[in-house]
């Protein structure tokens, strides 16, 4: 039986385009993927659906709306409703940074509630979920104005239906709100994925020297469980953004992903069945 | 008159020593520094002594008790005393990342804040006040286990008199919980000091490439407000770690670093008397 893992393409995709990467999931027996429009583009999406739909893999998440620039924003709908054609389970909305000039961070960080405000009437109309993910501080103004997993949770209290977010370690595993923060989120019924890498001491890059697990510092078997306390019964995701291992083999990188997480999250990678 | 401007030694260690450092604030008419205790080291402390009285300089940090081994621990009694000869207005806590293996946050923190509270007590004896420096999350775990505003709050509520908090923008801009922990911090009179810098877009290490004032995206002229409006009349501090600036000639370090605080904190650069 497969593993409830799921691997995101960013994990390989220096070395394996999309046809690749849904490749050497499917020969591993996984369920589904996390993909990139971007990577669609390269192939085609015709051949994407159709390698998809031979491989019998789902999409899980679908990267991504945005940055808020007006160019990205024009293909919002666009890209939303070709999400939907995928029928990816969320997508996730990537704010980017502060516009040239800004420093009003109460005015960004309105305008910013705005536009995922727009793109949420969007998303319901293709009947997609959105998927909020807080990034590390230390991409904040650079690459995203949501930091932390509390404003998360108060933009999806106030936007209502059809957004929830994702909790990726990287991003959140030092917040000292971490616990009381996911568990409000899954009493909400708003977690939507969990993606896995690690932290590591020191780490000599800010995007892209992510560890696989094990490697770094984050207690992940701690987090999992504070997830699945919190109700979340969906994939593993794996995501690693590092020069690294874009450099090895993307089979070698994946099957050591998948070793990996069935060492370290016994129980979630325990055959509970197929994604929720 | 002087500016109330305090120049951290750190800004440009790499090309003055403690003596060279001295007598370049002095020359400027500036009324205090903020020092380290390696360099005092280097220098001796009869002849560092010497060279603050003949300048008229007062100390304002310290730097610094941790990080939080056995070794730096066993000296904290006899840098604590140092700092107390020194008369510095603070003495700044530097915790340290994770102990090697560890990965239990919640026991880290906890032994973190023992260790505090040992520490808040010799400084008691020594009659010094201890400053927390929440760091930036990026360096969580590796440099510091102490990443908030709001943690640093936390733990001066429990830990009582002699111990207050820094205000360093540059760990601190992103933090939507800024306004109100910096508030919390004025109401409990706790805010020793505030240090400025800035954060550049794209930041290259983690570590060593801060900006000057001016150069990147933080809104220094707002966070001055709220640091103000919650009643600190304390000196604005300059603290730049940065490869690029720790190349150049250290008098135009100051020199651009004074202009820069003249330029961007006018009010609180108008003559408003001396240190508090």
């Amino acid at each position: 039986m497969p593993d409830k893992i799921v691997i995101n393409h960013a994990t390989v995709r220096e070395r394996a385009d999309m046809l690749s990467f849904i490749a050497l999931c499917a020969e591993r027996g996984l369920e589904a993927v996390s993909i990139w429009g971007d990577e669609i583009d390269k192939v085609g999406e015709a051949e994407a659906s159709k390698a998809l739909a031979e491989a019998g893999l789902e999409v899980f998440g679908y990267n991504r709306i945005g940055p808020f620039d007006e160019a990205h924003l024009a293909r919002a709908e666009a890209e939303l409703e070709r999400a939907a054609r995928f029928e990816a389970d969320h997508v996730f909305v990537f704010t980017g940074g502060l516009a040239p000039g800004e420093r009003d961070l109460a005015a960004a960080r309105s305008q910013c509630e705005a536009t995922i405000a727009e793109l949420l009437s969007i998303a319901r109309r293709a009947g997609v979920k959105l998927a909020l993910e807080p990034l590390h501080p230390m991409l904040f103004g650079d690459r995203t104005l949501l930091a932390s997993l509390r404003e998360a949770n108060d933009l999806c209290d106030r936007l209502g239906e059809g957004i929830g977010l994702v909790v990726d370690v990287y991003h959140v595993w030092w917040d000292p709100q971490l616990r009381a923060e996911i568990e409000r989120a899954g009493r909400a019924g708003r977690i939507l994925g969990f993606h896995v890498n690690d932290w590591l001491v020191p780490t000599r890059h800010l995007l892209k020297d992510r560890g696989m697990m094990g490697d770094g510092v984050i207690d992940l078997p701690g987090i999992d469980r504070m997830v699945r306390d919190a109700g979340y019964r969906g994939p593993i995701e794996v995501e690693i953004f590092s020069d690294a291992w874009w450099q090895r083999d993307p089979a070698e990188v994946i099957d050591t992903a998948i070793a990996r997480c069935r060492s370290i999250f016994p129980d979630a990678c325990a055959n509970e069945g197929a994604l929720t």
